[in-house]
C-alpha cells in the first residue's frame, strides 16, 4: 500500500514462523530421542510407516531444505534413496538407530540456525526450485512458503508419531 | 532494525502464513467431504479417534478462533464438549454426518474470510485468551502465532486421517 513501517514488524511476522517450526521440531525431537531401536521398528498403524522410517523421512526432508533455501548442501545425502525415493522396506536403514537421531538432531539444529539468520527481505526471495520467470509472475515461491510448507509436514508426520504406544 | 521498508512485503509474509492455512484446510476438505457416515465411523488406528471425532475436534477448534482471535462469536458452540473437553466416545455426536460436514466447511470458509481481512498490524496484536500485562512483556502472543499453532494442528490431525484406507 506504500505505507511506511518500520523492520520490527517485518521480524516479529518472521520470528512466529520460526517459533512455530521450532514449536514442532522440539516436540517432536523430545518424543524421538526418547525411543530405542525397538520402538523405532514399530509402525504407526498396521501396515504403515516403521517410526524409523518416518524419522529418517523427516531428516532426509529437512536435510534437502538446506539446497533448497540456498543455505548449503545436504549433510546426510544417503538417506534421500531410502527415505524420500522410495517406500519403507524397500531398501535398508543405512544408519543406526543412533546415527539417525544424532543425523536428525544436526540437521534440524543447522537448519534452525541457518533460517534465524536469514533478513525478511531474504525469507521473501525466491527458494531454487523455482526459475527467475516463475517466481516474476508468482513471488509467493518464496523461502517463507517453503519453510511453512515444511513445518505443517512435520506436523503431519508428528500427528502419526502420537499413535504408537 | 529502524530500517524503512514498505507494507507490500509485510502483506507478502502474511500471505504466506495465510495460503498455508488454505491449503491445509484444502487438502483436509476434499478428504472429509468424500466420506460417508460409515467410513467417518472409522478409528484412524486400532483404539485411537475415530475420523468423526477429528472433524468434530477440527472443527470445534476452529471455532474458538473466532473468540480467540477477536473475530466474533462461536458458530457452534455445542461441539465443544463432545470434540474437546471430552475424549473420543464420552458423549453422544451432537450433529449429523451431513450436519458436521457443513459445520467443518462453514466454520472454515467464514473464519478464512475473517482473517484475510486482517492487516499485518492486526495480525501482530494481542490474541484475547493473553492480558494486556502479559502481551507488554512478550509481543510473540499475537494472532498470528495462534494462527500458526492451529495451521500445525490442523496438519497434525490431517496426517492422522490419511492412515484410514
Amino acid at each position: 500500500m506504500g505505507e511506511q513501517v518500520d523492520m520490527a514488524s517485518e521480524e516479529m511476522l518472521i520470528n512466529a514462523a520460526v517459533t512455530s517450526w521450532k514449536i514442532v521440531i522440539g516436540r517432536l525431537d523430545k518424543g524421538i530421542q526418547a525411543l530405542g531401536e525397538e520402538q523405532l521398528q514399530r509402525q504407526v498403524a498396521p501396515g504403515k510407516n516403521r517410526l524409523y522410517y518416518l524419522v529418517g523421512h523427516l531428516t532426509a526432508v529437512h536435510d534437502r531444505m538446506f539446497p533448497l533455501l540456498g543455505l548449503g548442501e545436504k549433510l546426510y545425502p544417503q538417506l534421500d534413496e531410502p527415505y524420500v525415493t522410495n517406500p519403507d522396506g524397500a531398501l535398508p536403514d543405512p544408519l543406526s538407530a543412533d546415527e539417525l537421531k544424532k543425523a536428525w538432531s544436526e540437521v534440524n539444529s543447522k537448519l534452525t540456525a541457518a533460517v534465524e539468520a536469514l533478513t525478511p527481505r531474504e525469507w521473501l526471495q525466491k527458494h531454487t526450485q523455482v526459475s527467475d520467470e516463475d517466481f516474476a509472475k508468482d513471488p509467493s515461491r518464496n523461502r517463507l512458503a517453503v519453510f511453512l510448507s515444511r513445518t505443517n509436514h512435520a506436523s503431519f508426520h508428528a500427528g502419526q508419531f502420537v499413535l504408537v504406544k
